[in-house]
């Protein structure tokens, strides 16, 4: 297996998925997000691990030319189970949360940022691999929420059946991606500090899971929970499988007018720069070693 | 993380969860129970190791002081996942089975009992942590059967599907908790040793499962599963989540003029009995060792 | 416990279960199926490893003479919950795709074969401890697909959602047991070089799940989904638990006049030629250690 690590030694790290740049904008504004995020990350003084499979190379820490080559080659969107098929088919391969966090935790990246995670889909047959992977790999999670098109009720629920610790930041409602709100309470924490005791706490336990950091999407940018619903119960897909998330993201932009499209970009900055805060905090306080040679 | 350890070096233990006595028990019941158990450990020679979070620190070995502070000042019900939240936020927390066991094993505590184990609700989107933490952790659960409340159809296949091996002790019908039949059968044993050597057989096989001893409610305070039923199907709750278990089981006991409180007094009692037994067998035959300082 | 190894040292293995034998076919064709893989596993220079448990011995590597024991004694069909119980009772077993792949891998035996594996059933509430197992324990396990009396859908989306993954031998269609076609789709390996380049990269990943590899029953022994539907949807079944397969299968051969015995007979014979093929392989390329003394 190939693994290419463009990361250097003695700073703080944060993983970030490719899905989100590959099937989860447009290509503009993907490349947007990436250069946005990399500002973020030098300001702040920490690195953006942005992984992926490049025709059946692992790497951690795509660079912009990587990652425009993976656009335009287009990539498969991946969970933890095709990682193996990717790497030995070599494949292009956009990883999804469960095929980012498994690789993060494997080569020792200890925060992780997205903008929503995957979860059981209406009818209950077809359910994330993102479950699955966040109730086995202790990894600090940063999201916004669940996806809206999932069933939020049965997602909620699993969660916990699959003991995935979750707090929200400054925030005591459950949110959902594009919405701030759902109905569903949570443990609230104020600051970045109370995270990181939380994530320490976990690991004297031995607790193997990923603890889910829930940051609302910015308040200039919500979308209720209802508009979102209307809107999604008028779409007829005729897809199934991974395509489905796609899909709807995309119509929910076009039907929106661009409002889902520029909430997410808002709310990946905004999880960008907690995630760092909180890979700083893990190093300054000695919770987590700084990333090094155990990628090979 | 601040544990505290009660506990003497060189004696069987048996753990406990706290949840039966905050949330299972009105408190003047919860405090005779805590004393009948005492009592039943000192009589037989092993340790009571009653689980619980008070104030954030986690205590192996709660005194009556500290349980009554518990029920007097209240606290959440938690799970596994809700520990290292318990303890960054100094909560008091009572501990389900899941938590319990999830302790248990972490202190080297073999051997728990307990009344009743969650398992799925009706409906199937509501199911236990109970179940994921005896899918991943090996101790022995002595228990009278799954919670009435349950769908127990659902539950009884779920336990198979986690690979969580069960047996009857002196019965071959799965016991519910209130009632001493289900029309399911399992696998008899007839006595303490038989239970034992089975442990060990997991131990080498090294099958990471808890083994569910399930002992019958005593015949003369056993309620029919039918009557528990009717009752049941009468009452209309206005809640969800963790809140649905304790105040169906306040119901019943309003409802059955105090049986259900009476049966499950006696059944903690024969099955702490049980347990006791249990772990002092593990303990002569030196399949687990006495707890000892590797808590920490 | 008692473990009977009855295998050599320095040479490659594959593991195959009891059930299909003892539950899964007439004793006729069941030994004649026992001499026909032992006579390949002698030509292709592997060793044939059928694991069971007679009389609460483990035994890995059965002779002819005890698994006509078993099948004239009879003996219980268990998962791998049920192991512990049969050693400590001293049971007859016969292990399933569970049971089989769990004592392979406490063995150090890395390929196993079968017929088909278990699944979600319908109604979604009975769901084989199969893929638990499959989605805890790394061995590559060769079958034809999932049997065609599950919810296929289901079962398709439950091999995704735990992370287990999957590959068609010279095919893109996930096959069903007795049929070549399903309508989902596959990655396509040509060679047995490549499914075992595909277990390399999950080992240097530690992902510890089964690599299914999907080898479609023969073409001539083929019966169409639609045919295999048809007749099952005429079958008025009145048991359940583990004794539904069972009969199912039994009532299929009935029914096509014998072709069903016929198709799994061949694809047997298929699947233990290709697991000999990828045993001999992991070996060669110095993948997998060639099972030793680590049997104890």
């Amino acid at each position: 297996m190939v693994v290419e690590n463009r990361l250097s030694d003695g700073k703080p790290v944060v993983g970030m998925e490719t899905t989100v740049f590959v099937h989860g904008l447009p290509k503009k504004e993907a490349l947007l997000l990436f250069q946005k995020a990399n500002e973020i990350s030098k300001k702040m003084n920490f690195q953006l691990a942005v992984v992926g499979i490049l025709r059946g190379r692992v790497i951690i820490g795509m660079s912009e030319k990587e990652l425009k080559m993976m656009i335009e080659e287009g990539a498969e969107k991946i969970g933890t189970r095709e990682i193996p098929i990717a790497v030995s088919k070599k494949f292009n391969a956009a990883t999804t949360v469960s095929a980012t966090i498994f690789l993060c935790k494997k080569f020792g990246i200890e925060v992780v940022v997205t903008g929503g995670t995957g979860g059981v889909h209406p009818g209950g047959v077809d359910v994330s691999q993102d479950l699955t992977e966040m109730a086995s790999s202790r990894v600090i999670l940063v999201s916004s929420g669940v996806k809206s098109i999932l069933d939020v009720e049965a997602t909620f629920e699993r969660l916990e059946t699959l003991e995935i610790p979750m707090v929200g930041f400054r925030t005591e409602e459950f949110p959902l991606f594009f919405s701030r709100k759902s109905g569903y309470r949570i443990t609230k924490v104020e600051n970045v500090n109370e995270i990181v005791q939380l994530y320490k706490t976990m690991k004297e336990l031995e607790l193997g899971k990923a603890l889910m950091v829930l940051n609302p999407v910015p308040k200039e940018h919500e979308i209720p929970r209802e508009e979102i619903e209307r809107i999604l119960s008028k779409i007829d897909l005729k897809v199934r499988g991974k395509e489905v998330t796609p899909l709807l993201l995309g119509k929910l932009v076009e039907l929106t007018g661009g409002r889902t499209l520029r909430a997410n970009l808002a709310l990946l900055e905004e999880n960008t720069k907690l995630a760092g805060e909180i890979a700083k905090t893990l190093v300054r306080e000695q919770i987590c070693g700084i990333l090094n040679s155990r990628i090979s």
